[in-house]
């Protein structure tokens, strides 16, 4: 299966100065040297260099692109196979005639999506979670998100998984020495010794669950509702927060605006806007609030920023809705602190503590920092985890992790409850399994399908 | 000015397995390797190699992204600068930390669009009609546009222009000779040589722009206007042409509509639909035809695509648009013929010639080649011209042909009516100029800034 060759167009499609087609398989450098022209024969290139030529059809001559070819010889490639790379043009005419030509050749067919990372995964260049790692790279919205998904990506979570299973490894091999041999034993050292590193290994689950949540809300964002009555500055509020954003939008040229706009980010955390079709319509959840889809939208929502005018008194729609979302995460916001003050503080105090309400100016940005900090101290008790932390932010990973802590909790429980060794160790086994679960090592075909199937082409 | 260094992002921008940054100049290899962490030093590596590693912030050490980095030594590159070309996974945060760490560079600026083509141009390696050329390729929207703009990249109009200016060139020492030493000559033998030279250099501009019609429709697509009453299957018609084209969009991932719809291909030919936003409303052109809007259309269009229902008796609306836009560049086209034939031909036969009035099933796609070949006619004469032919489609080229025509036909008259050979020298040398103007020879500063300025970022 893994012994014909793949091609894709790697970057994505638009009009730009480059763009790149990946062919990577036993056949990708024959086959490439076959509608290659140039000075230099690929088949006989060191790895690692780049050529000047064209590409052409072979059935008519026609010089079809000029492309530069970058050849990367096995198993020093991204999939460890052979791997070249042509460099054309961008544009849409220029991938498409020359990945139509290539997929005219024989042996080489269309990459499905992910499909250069799961050859590097399954030819066990990186494991699994350094696999979904690589998605997080491309998808990540933010700079701390990117840097965590990188650091997963040089395996440091996989050097904890593997740590972790170490430990759980030494305990089954104690296990089934005292099953195998069972005159060895003194008992209840065994069960001593069971107890003591289920303990170690759940406190290093604990560890890396610590920091789950926050891993999540930094790879995926916190999922925001912006509400409020007419005219109290919603609009405002919302340019004011996507400054730093609409920043990157400018400076890269081609960025759709629909990928980005959503998100906005706060301190380093993105917060990801309800609502992609238009924020407008978000914003106006409070004038629908009887339509389903606007309370859809704040029951899903991870965090409300509910926006009052400072300047008004307390309309009673606004008194209804302090009602109705109090006991939800919700942020406050007394909206125009540069106009004179009108509103009663002490009436929003009733339903929300004081930590959670935010006074501010949209218009002149005065007290916006202090709504970064209301964010920060809500999801993440005031700053976030810094340092060496290995975030574990995929809920695969988490849930595993989740069922490898019940797993060994099973097995202390057993051991506390002088149950037959030979039971326990199926609690432990089942502890490995789901630890090596998460970096592929025991991962069913049917679930690594599905998560290269994620991935975009090309990649 | 040219000792600077630039980068720019040179890949569509988007989520994507690869990203390729570009930096080009004197700095561009030290730059690099002063946040490059690799087993290889950049400085020391040979001209056409890639070298695995990490962007790192030389002020934290972070890594920033993991990378390939390929080399091109002067003067083996695209600018004929050193020149670094950085491949980092696809995705926004991954190319904005790495730009952003290269611009805090000493030596290192954001390029301006075409910056790398116009240093190409400036150091000489290519002309302006094949730097022009580059963004043709990029902006094509067929494959026959492509492969033209491929051929002028290679040189194939600047041979030709080369040609002409050796002739011209000729003509002028020949003139000058004769000024500086007029006891040499015989006028009457310069005068016949003179009008020669410029008959065989204005039958070679003819040559070029006998194809320059055809060349810029290949180029920009025939602007084309789709109208009719409602339900005569405006819809039908435009899906079954925008066939070939939307397998280009589904064959490749993240291809905006927008970019494409708007084109759909006959034969070759690039149709460009009017009206971006919304086809609808542009096939509902005639149920606005009072709106100035819509009349602009129908007005600015080289193609109308009329289309009736041949199982209707003609309503009265469609005579009147019969009468409208009779002597414009229509093709009459009688939909439906799958169903019972109402339609009495000969009323249409009386504003349109036979040949622009094509009978097809939009439904059924019978007669659709008809249609295909009515366009082709009407716009080629029947088929385009094929073999070596060199095209010339940019309406600045064009223009500088046509210029340096009438030069050469005011030289020959001058000559004929024997005029001093010094008044014929001035319209030799200004062809000599206009031609030049078309490879960038004698093109003002203001105008290559102008043409730059249409390129992408990053090409």
């Amino acid at each position: 299966m893994l012994s014909d060759t793949i091609a894709a167009i790697s970057t994505a499609v638009g009009e730009s100065g480059i763009a790149v087609i990946r062919v990577s398989g036993p056949e990708a450098i024959a086959s490439v040297e076959n509608v290659f022209r140039s000075k230099t024969k690929l088949t006989e290139a060191d790895s690692h260099t780049v050529h000047y030529g064209f590409i052409i059809d072979p059935k008519t001559d026609e010089k079809l692109e000029e492309v530069l070819v970058s050849l990367f010889r096995a198993p020093r490639s991204f999939t460890t196979e052979d791997v070249v790379e042509i460099s054309s043009h961008g544009g849409i005419i220029s991938v498409k005639r020359v990945m139509d030509l290539l997929l005219e050749q024989r042996d080489i067919r269309l990459a499905e999506p992910g499909e250069f990372t799961k050859r590097a995964f399954l030819n066990g260049r990186i494991d699994l979670s350094q696999a979904e790692a690589v998605i997080d790279l491309i998808r990540s919205k933010s700079d701390r998100a990117f840097s965590l998904a990188l650091k997963q990506v040089e395996g440091a979570l996989s050097r904890k998984i593997g740590e972790l299973r170490h430990t759980v490894v030494e305990t089954l091999a104690h296990i089934e020495v005292n099953i195998d041999y069972p005159e060895h034993d003194v008992e209840s050292m065994t069960t001593e010794f069971i107890k003591q590193k289920c303990t170690l290994t759940m406190q290093g689950i604990d560890d890396l669950l610590r920091t789950a949540s926050q891993g999540k809300i930094l790879r995926e964002g916190i999922t925001t509702a912006i509400v409020g009555r007419p005219n109290v500055g919603k609009s405002s509020l919302l340019n004011a927060l996507a400054r730093e954003n609409k920043a990157i939008v400018t400076d890269i040229p081609g960025t759709t605006r629909d990928v980005i706009e959503e998100f906005v980010t706060i301190n380093h955390i993105p917060l990801k806007l309800l609502d992609t079709a238009g924020i407008r319509e978000t914003i106006d959840v409070v004038e629908k609030i009887g339509v389903e889809r606007s309370k859809a939208a704040v029951d899903e929502a991870d965090l409300i920023l509910l926006v009052l005018n400072h300047a008004e008194e307390l309309h009673e729609d606004e008194i209804t809705l302090l009602k109705q979302l109090s006991g939800r995460p919700v942020i406050v916001i007394l909206n125009k602190i540069d106009l004179p003050q009108q509103l009663d503080r002490s009436e929003v105090s009733r339903y929300f503590a004081d930590d959670v309400i935010v006074e501010l100016s949209a218009k002149t940005e005065e007290g916006l920092d202090h709504l970064e900090e209301a964010i920060s101290k809500l999801f993440f008790g005031g700053e976030l985890e810094s340092g060496d932390l290995t975030y574990v932010s995929n809920v695969r990973h988490i849930a595993l992790l989740k069922r490898a802590k019940q797993s060994l909790q099973d097995a202390y429980e057993a051991a506390d409850a002088g149950i037959p060794i030979d039971i326990m160790q199926i609690d432990v086994r089942l502890a490995w399994e789901q630890l090596g679960e998460v970096v592929g090592d025991s991962a069913p075909d049917a679930l690594i399908d599905q998560i290269f199937s994620q991935f975009c082409l090309g990649k």
